[in-house]
């Protein structure tokens, strides 16, 4: 009988899997730590972690008990219907990682809220103008879609900040200083009372294209920002491109900000590059860092071994 | 003996003094608000709230106690030596202020950290590119020039954020979290430790050009931004322009954003406005709102009245 054998299922080139094979090898010398392509005993493999694994490559693995997924969400592992249903999925829940999201998130919302891009623009002109009235941050409310992980931290930051600060999620959540709506039901109330929406929800059948033309259009119409912003660095999945543009052109969005995109990379041809009221960033707002995300998953792996419960476990019936 | 008289004085235009007039006038209506062109018997003159106005202005008042800084630094009040010795100076402590101004630092310290510019570019040229390593917050070391009402404010929200936080102040200070240097004596050990240089210093002739190219050859060399960043909303008499432009040139500096200058409004023809590698703002990081600072001083005027102490009194020996 030979070793358990954990397994690393990236997206086929064998150079993605190569730096984790020798993160997790260092980490794990008690287990074989292979690829998807090396040879080993199906029946040894105990544990997998997996990103954007070919589907049916976690299938026919008799004796895997949990997969870890190497990024911050689950949907390319719930997405697989070949996983087996015994199998349970643990994600990362990394302290840096939540961080850096809270960073990005700031750092856009108040690029819109303190008018960054009309003082670039002045700049670029040698034109000396100060007369916007700034609202104060408390003036401005700020919605987050999603009071997970990354929302709360977000939400909490942002208020600290000064915003006027609500949440949505799918069941009420009691964050301190942060208004809460929740569920379909919850939707309406939070959108009229936003200004700039900011989502970090994760991508599932039931907010798959949720960010749509009739949600943009029931954003607040009253605000001080002269109308409402969006800013997504949930899923692109979440979203719709093409009504994305059509409320930029139509006034029922002032701007946005999009750091994930219905495909990825973002094609050249999109509009989205270049129109004057959005900004992209490359599906980087909070980049995991790898040893962070490798002792994360050696850590669980070393405590299911002690008998001790996995942490962080993705609900496959909810799909996150 | 008519009424006591309460003189506001502005730089020259009665236009500027009029909407000051009409925010007294509603809340001190026991007192006659007066414009410096108007006639007045002089002797009445208790109080004075003051913007930039003429020297000379102030002085021949035998009775005037109190002047009052209509804006957020005192500066121009303590650099008229025509106003007498015994006439005290009070400074606005506006919480809005404050909130305002550390919403501008934490915008434009996040720009230079998560690298806004350089992903701006890659948009302007639909080019998809994730891989910079960015570090997280908490391995970029922030220095606050000037530790007071507005320095506190910010490092305090800077630390929340994550990053790695220091402040400089005359004497030591103890805010939680942030570690503390002071005098010329603390300066070196804190600039050595220093990527991010965020200023926030009253101008006094201690402070006057203490931005220059030996303060800049000072900062961290071996941070993780690739070069030291200037950060100044504190007086343009602080710095010197020249030094700027050639450090950054040379490559001592990485980066500066600027919302003071020597002169305001800057003039179209300073190289500022069009280097690569610099951020102006039009001196508005943190605007006063009129109808809050009217409250404070007509607050701190009727304390007087019932006999309590006078607060936020500018040191005239500190100048500041
Ligand atoms: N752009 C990037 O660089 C980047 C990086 C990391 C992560 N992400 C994305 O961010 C997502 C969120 O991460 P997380 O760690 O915060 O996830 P999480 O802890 O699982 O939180 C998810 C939140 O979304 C809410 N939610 C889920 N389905 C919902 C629905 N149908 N209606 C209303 N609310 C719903 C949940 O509600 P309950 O509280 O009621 O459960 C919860 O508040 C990830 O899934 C990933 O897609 C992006
Ligand atoms: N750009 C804008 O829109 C804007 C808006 C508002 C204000 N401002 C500027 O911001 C300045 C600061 O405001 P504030 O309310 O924070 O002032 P403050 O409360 O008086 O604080 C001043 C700070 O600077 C320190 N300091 C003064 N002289 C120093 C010296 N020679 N060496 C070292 N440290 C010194 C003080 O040290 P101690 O703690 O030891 O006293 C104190 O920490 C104002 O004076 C104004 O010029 C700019």
């Amino acid at each position: 009988m030979g070793r358990d054998v954990f397994l690393v299922a990236t997206d086929g080139s064998r150079a993605k899997a190569e730096p984790w094979l020798a993160a997790f090898g260092r980490r794990l010398p008690h287990l074989d730590v292979v690829a998807l392509g090396d040879p080993f005993p199906r029946p040894s493999v105990r544990y997998a972690a997996a990103w954007k694994h070919p589907h049916g490559a976690l299938a026919d693995l008799p004796n895997l008990g949990t997969v870890f997924s190497l990024g911050a969400g689950a949907d390319h592992l719930v997405a697989d219907p070949t996983l087996p249903a015994g199998v349970r999925i643990a994600r990362v829940v990394d302290p840096d990682l939540t961080a850096r999201m809270s960073e990005w998130v700031l750092l856009h919302v108040l690029e819109h809220h303190r008018q960054a891009r009309r003082y670039r623009r002045q700049q670029a002109e040698s034109r000396w103008d100060d007369d916007a009235r700034q609202p104060a941050a408390r003036s401005v409310r700020v919605g987050v879609m999603g009071l997970g992980v990354l929302g709360v931290d977000a939400a909490t930051k942002l208020k600290a900040v000064g915003f006027d600060v609500a949440g949505w999620s799918r069941s009420p959540r009691d964050v301190p200083g942060i208004a809460s709506f929740a569920g379909r039901d919850g939707l309406g109330a939070f959108l009229r009372r936003t200004d700039i929406l900011v989502v970090v929800l994760p991508l599932t059948p039931d907010t798959a294209g949720i960010l749509d033309a009739a949600l943009f259009g029931a954003l607040a119409r009253d605000g001080r920002l002269g109308g409402p912003v969006l800013i997504n660095a949930g899923r692109g999945g979440l979203q719709r491109e093409a009504d994305i543009l059509r409320c930029l052109d139509d006034g029922t969005l002032k701007a946005a900000t999009l750091d994930v995109f219905e495909r990825e990379p973002l094609e050249r041809a999109s509009p989205l590059w270049r129109h004057p009221n959005v900004t992209v960033t490359p599906h980087n707002a909070a980049l995991s860092d790898r040893d962070a995300v490798a002792d994360l998953i050696a850590g669980q792996v070393l405590a299911l071994e002690r008998g001790e419960p996995l942490r962080h476990v993705v609900d496959r019936e909810r799909r996150y």
